[in-house]
């Protein structure tokens, strides 16, 4: 089991002010080493703060450095949820209105309320309660959320709290920051994607029938609060379907941290504190360097989306809610890597190494029969970062290095396509209903849908 | 008749390149003499230059420097609809989606997509016809133009041209700002109130039930291209509507150009091409300086809302459409005197100019006795400028000067309003459905007022 250490640190002590982290931030930015530069061209890793404060819980600071806005992400390895003092520096006004959905709100929702209704200055605490589900990510929701806020006269000093996953997070953020031209709000994320993922940079969207989070802004929250212990409350699938954004990083950044996924999928799986809080702040460490150098993806951003591109399709193509992201982009990344072994770029081994550590996350790495070649494309050309016409890829020169392009030859993507269309008859007859996590493909069934697509090809 | 010297004048001449305008606006922000700054405390005047090109139509540009975009406004006297070069340089993709509204289409719809189909590398025009009106600027309206850019699959280096007035540029703008993140967008204004105001500082809108301009975005054009000659087919309605845009830059920040009103408001009314010309590019002057120096209204920008606290809360008031949004604003306008007056900053006589320079463009100067005191209160109180409970109000300390405060005594905002319920008894009786533009009260009329209102509050 290898866990690489943690640099650099910066131990802070002594104060017990409850505001102290905001204070500690706020000195960190202006350091005199460099690191308050807004923008620079190569990005540096963002600093990490350990505090060890006695008035409130011990936490972690990483701040992310967007171009448009410095703020801090904080992980709690204990519960933040009954502590003012988590929450009280990022609360300015009367009013604050949590948005979540009603499985989180069974856990915490009655806690953060008490909570937020204790911050000093606080007088109102609203609260939007939405159904779970990715199929509520949509305009109507967005509605229903602005109604909210202007039926509760909140003021541009208000602050929205997203309470919950990707979902809630995505929606409550676009909702900020539209309502009002834009007002504060706090990510609180209780589920592992978003918080290695969807809650930090600033991306906030709804889905549209015509395809995943095409309407949405760049905009970045006050701060991201890490409640680490609510992961005990996910259950198994989310859970997987976060460390497919984990293992992600990997795949991407860093081929010593995939090795370290390999190692570590289990205690992951098995929700051990120390792996899962290492898992985290190491990917919202490659998550805020890659902000800090391109917050409104023109470019290097783009590589954060390996796996999306078909995964959205996915998502898209079986109806909203039917597979969690996390497991599309699980399956979208086999399918990335399938397409650049045909590219030359990885060996079969890569690709079966990808596939492995996925599957052990108990990970789907086939689209389901549902989707034919014509649906992928269909709902890939309305992908955002598709140019002129050119579907632009996520591709992965080696295992830890993702390139962006739409240089490839169409052929091979619609091969690799009709690649997995072929594995079908080797599937499990219920694979659609399973999700198809739970094996993979034989030797024997992968090489009979090589020889079938070399027959048909020829 | 008054016309100041515009100053300072760049002259440019000699190419005969289309695109010369985009290139000269690119020199001119390299240009060594610190114009190229992007933030400055104190804001100079944008510069302006003056074009003489064979290859295409005599104009003039001014550049709006926002801390998040530098953009050109470009003034055509003689219409550039039927113009190529005008166009182009502002075209990057292959697909190109106008608004527009059914008053708007009749005049200028086809010969402008005649010329966008035209643009080097486009290859497909599409077309959003919304109904003329105020009343369309909401959520549902957003939907359908975002629903129609899903639809044609357009990509981000698609443009949305906005060809209509404030409530088509306010929607297209929000659109182009939350679509796939954010694509590129231009401006056509066809209405003075437009090309004066809200085509150019990048604040996009739609209504909601509970106020105006609830929900939008800041995010600026990459060109504000305004054809002067579109206000020949105006209504006399809509044309006094922009006059109060106007009028309002003259009581916010500059008294001469309060003047240069009052004396060339019949020229205004008359179409007088250089009058229209001068008037829309001072204004765009004034608002592109405070637009640089507060682009997302943290401070500065606020007095541009003029008269728009009171002026919304009769645009909600009476059901969007009923009043146009610059009559509001110049009832506004004159109720922000009235209460300036009641706090010692203005004399009776200065009330009595605003009045009568309204007037005189023919524009209403009294709310609609639907307008109850508590309508009044309910609508302002879910201003965005309200901060704590407390309604921020733009006041005039003085003619040319505005101040936006929270610090006054609520009772003579409730006097103020209430001054105004205690006229109606000597207004006409058709004044709902007039709107009252057409006359002021009577001296006799006026001081019966005020002689029954101080016998009410004795």
């Amino acid at each position: 089991m290898f866990i690489p250490p943690l640099a650099p640190v910066y131990r802070h002590k002594g104060s017990t002010l409850a505001h102290d982290c905001a204070a500690a931030t706020s000195r960190l930015a202006a350091a005199p080493d460099g690191f308050a530069r807004r923008r620079r061209a190569t990005p540096r890793a963002p600093l990490r703060m350990r505090h060890k404060h006695h008035g409130h819980r011990e936490h972690t600071v990483l701040e992310v450095r967007a171009p448009s806005k410095t703020y801090p992400i904080l992980f709690y390895e204990k519960t933040c949820m009954n502590d003012v003092a988590a929450f009280a520096p990022f609360i300015k006004g009367r009013a604050v209105l949590i948005v979540t959905n009603d499985t989180v709100a069974t856990f915490y929702l009655e806690r953060l309320r008490h909570t937020l209704d204790n911050c000093p200055g606080v007088d109102s605490v609203e609260v939007f309660v939405m159904p779970d589900g990715e199929e509520y990510k949509n305009m109507r929701t967005l509605n229903a959320i602005l109604d909210m806020c202007a039926q509760a006269r909140l003021d541009r000093q208000c602050a929205l709290v997203a309470l919950g996953g990707g979902v809630v997070g995505d929606v409550t953020g676009f909702a900020a920051s539209v309502y009002l031209r834009g007002v504060p709000f706090i990510q609180v994320p209780t589920t592992l994607l978003a918080m290695v993922d969807s809650a930090v940079g600033g991306k906030t969207a709804v889905n549209h029938p015509m395809g995943k989070n095409l309407i949405g802004t760049f905009y970045q929250p006050e701060a991201v609060i890490a409640d680490m212990s609510t992961l005990n409350t996910l259950d198994d699938r989310q859970l997987s379907a976060g460390i497919a954004e984990v293992i992600k990083y990997g795949l991407i950044r860093d081929a010593t941290f995939l090795e370290w996924c390999e190692a570590n999928v289990p205690r992951l799986m098995a929700r051990d504190p120390a792996a899962l809080r290492y898992a985290a702040e190491q990917s919202c460490r490659y998550k805020a360097d890659v902000v800090a150098a391109d917050e409104r993806e023109n470019g290097l951003r783009a590589i954060l989306n390996l796996g999306h591109t078909f995964g959205h399709a996915i998502e898209a193509g079986t109806g909203y809610g039917s597979w969690l992201h996390g497991e599309a982009v699980a399956t979208g990344m086999a399918m990335a890597a399938e397409m650049s072994r045909r590219l030359g770029h990885l060996t079969e081994a890569d690709v079966r190494r990808v596939e492995a550590v996925l599957t052990e996350a108990n990970l789907p790495v086939r689209p389901p029969p549902s989707m034919t070649l014509e649906t992928f494309l269909a709902y890939m050309a309305s992908d955002k970062k598709v140019v002129r016409g050119k579907i632009r890829l996520v591709l992965l020169e080696r295992l830890g290095q993702a390139v962006v392009t739409a240089d490839y030859d169409r052929q091979v993507l619609v091969d690799t396509i009709e690649y997995y269309r072929k594995l079908y008859d080797a599937l499990p007859r219920d694979y659609e209903r399973r999700l198809a996590h739970l094996r993979l493909p034989t030797e024997g069934e992968r090489d009979a849908a090589v020889a079938r697509e070399e027959a048909s090809s020829e």
